[in-house]
């Protein structure tokens, strides 16, 4: 039995999201795929809505090392959808975010997610390097 | 000289477009080929949210059989755009949408685009038929 | 400390990846959701080419249900990859597929998934059905 | 009347492209977008493979201005395709590149489509330059 998917209650950030037509499959819903571009946004959404920019002038960036997303029930455009996002664990050089997608108004998660980002100094793209300060500030608000 | 962009006055109906993180290509835009999706999804609400759903109960769809689109500035995430729409064209089996990308409050299209459709009867996707009754008073309303 | 790559010698069945240009983001890699498209398409592969067609006229189809990938080092447009694929774990009403991505000649992977897929009735796309008989001998010769 | 494909043989270069399950879209056939990621893709493999290198280290980038592509026959996932590309203009600042799409064995095409770069300083992106001797070379040889 895997765990059950879980409510708004348990993120503290959100954003809406848009599908769009070619989000969905044959099936005539969102194929798996494109979640990711979701939550992809909505972390690097989190993080310049709160001032931390990485695009282009950080000495360090965050590569993502892991994700994941376990999918509980279909969406499919043109739903109007909600991300949320917390922060799951605050470590050295890391940082793990955990997503929950919702549709209109349902309480459940209709998919949840977790995305692991190192730090490492934009040169190399290799060192991992401890987080930027306001990162780990801005973490510790949203943490769990 | 190709003719400058059009304005938002040019279109008859709007809606917001979401920008995502991956939209975004190695020089920090979004690359040309995204701007489609974004056109598709405009088209494809434009009908929907005036209650022309091709998607499951229609007994014909329509098939794109040529898009373009102008580039005249560059767009990038996180940035909030509008897509306009305008009907140019209703033939007897075909349909000329074009559409104008306006950033944040921009007077000027960023891009401009076209998509024809062509009717043809959903079992066999081949043999044209006439445009849907709904649609063809639809789009009268938006011709400009 | 998270476990390291895996070789090509794990994996049992393997398929070329084309990169495409928007591929990359703006680090100039691939960003981590086209990942999940290869290894989509992989999986897709592995079935079509192994006779198990659930494209138009199977009675229950795969959904997934949980993803997964782990990063190990970055590739990029033009990189000629290949997917190996193994089955990790097969069930009742379930399979796991394992991935892992390769550059060109290298032997450790650079990057490593998973799918897991529950096998739905096609009508109600909701209640769980055994999985097909030919998918699981299919499957059982790449069992790990 | 629209002008009918074209053939292989007004075509000078060509790559593979491979399809992926997420290119189909709810009618089963490749979406409409997701041809301009093949021409793209085309259009910068055409250049790598001939020693034009814009990606990192060239004092001036293309930047795509104007796209088209006309539909004639739907292609889809798993349909190994090739592309061809023409050059169809040499200006002082602007190429225009010229793909078309094949099936399999097939002659006609299924898609044809057009690129337009105008080149600029990287550092700008805006004021407009001349092409490239060796971009300029390399097109002649491809000309129409």
């Amino acid at each position: 039995m895997r765990a059950p998917p879980g409510t708004r209650a348990a993120y503290g950030w959100f954003m809406p999201i848009q599908t769009r037509w070619m989000d969905n499959d044959i099936y005539g819903h969102v194929n798996n795929v494109n979640y990711y571009s979701w939550f992809d946004t909505a972390v690097a959404r989190f993080l310049l809505d709160h001032g931390i920019s990485e695009l282009t002038d950080s000495p360090e960036i965050g590569l993502v090392v892991e994700t994941q997303c376990r999918y509980f029930a279909p969406v499919a455009f043109p739903d109007a959808l909600t991300c949320g996002l917390r922060v799951a664990r605050i470590g050295t050089t890391s940082i793990r975010y955990e997503l929950g997608l919702f549709r209109e108004d349902a309480e459940a998660a209709s998919a949840e997610a977790h995305f692991v980002h190192v730090y490492v100094d934009r040169a190399t793209q290799r060192r991992a390097v401890p987080l930027p300060a306001a990162l780990r500030h801005l973490a510790a608000r949203f943490l769990t």
